[in-house]
């Protein structure tokens, strides 16, 4: 037994893990094997099979289905309606001998209803609603569209980092950020 | 009590509201504090957080999760698999002052799969299926893609408007509009 | 009664057929006047109206809701969040005098989260994930895209087609394929 709240809708199959402070909501199902994180948010409609994973203070939102392959690590905000993948050209009850994986760096956020191909995403990266996702996104990076394209900088608090003639942003928040190149960008501790 | 009809598999919520003749299918999901009018048409696998307005007539196609912030007017159709958004910045376990607002006005109808950012959609306008909606939409238009762009517009009925060299329009229903600029129509009462 | 397995959280209404050795998941509504074929997989939350009809060996993977007037062969896959449509104009409470129809062609393939018109999916054709599907496919054909274009070809076991200067392709699994034009080929049995 945990200290995870489950609503009497939902299906949380033996052999699963849910943190403490983990709530799953009405008409989730958790499969076996899935190992949830503490404090997330399981919201209606959502379903996790076998080989999940999720870190902690991960929040999924309604109508997002999670396939063995996916790994979430802490702070991942997935929207509603975004959908995932593991096999790029999948054929009816023909299985690849591995599926393909998709990891979730610390504190992204994917927008809603968003398709994610088998990638990496970054770190605090922000994914805008709808796009699809096609190819590894870079820590801290904005992307947009179907494909997504590199479009801007967000800081941890998700705001848009302006870049300077020194190639160094600022956030009213307090984070402070150096331009490496054209696709990568840097987090300077102060 | 009310004479809505309701699934022995919905959920509906202590204080909430249901209008009469209003429909809620299975695993459908309303939460304390929706307030949904008459004869409305809840299909499966939906969801209604707190908060959420609902005029009379109105159809929600299964897989479509409405949230706090979002209002829809009388005889609005939302298709199959659309997703709504109420933060423009989201990070797991951060809350914005006040969730962003979605307004759909009356008669509009939203295609399968289009995503709405947190937008207002004019009366009687026609959401292309999978298109991502980025701005406000006029009364009447039509519109498509990622971004959603303004291509036509279209009858209360529907049907796809032609104006001619004097600004106007005819529709076969007896409907009759007039062009007023670029982005705006209006229609005659007569 | 029948030998298909169906989870005890899942609807199966009177009245609706499933063939042998397929399985209904937890949170799938089959509705009455369906009728499945054998070794089908119909994952959580998914939804099957009235008149759907699907084959044998086909999937259905979660967060996908089969409308009337949409018919599934054998072998088919749809992956999770894919969108049906019926009705072109959509208005609610409104109904066309006939449903448009959708046909999804032997074991063609539909990735994640996209969207489709009332079209016909060509036999072994594959849709990339998040495509909005606005024309009929041809057979062996890969589209992609807002709204989706011819991109490639595919052989039955997905792999990519590469023609050569005699407009011939032989894929590794053993296909043969000629192109007859710009968008057609054809399978040579050998």
């Amino acid at each position: 037994m945990n200290s995870a709240k489950i609503h009497p809708q939902a299906l949380v199959d033996p052999g699963s893990t849910l943190g403490a402070g983990t709530r799953v909501w009405a008409f989730a199902h958790v499969c076996e094997g899935v190992v949830i994180g503490n404090d997330c948010n399981l919201c209606d409609h959502t379903f996790f099979e076998k080989g999940v994973r999720l870190g902690n203070r991960v929040t999924i939102k309604c109508g997002v289905y999670l396939w063995e392959g996916v790994k979430l690590e802490d702070d991942v905000f997935v929207g509603p309606c975004v959908a995932f993948t593991n096999d790029l050209r999948p054929r009816s009850k023909k299985y690849p001998a591995k599926f393909s994986s998709t990891r979730l760096s610390q504190g992204c956020s994917i927008g809603a209803n968003a398709t994610l191909l088998p990638v990496t995403i970054g770190r605090w990266a922000l994914i805008a609603a709808g796009s699809v996702v096609t190819r590894d996104v870079p820590d801290f990076a904005l992307v947009r569209g179907n494909p997504a394209r590199l479009t801007g900088w967000v800081c941890r608090c998700g705001e848009t980092l302006h870049f300077d003639a020194a190639a160094e942003a600022r956030c009213e928040c307090g984070g402070y950020f150096q331009k490496k190149s054209e696709t990568s960008i840097r987090e300077i501790n102060i």
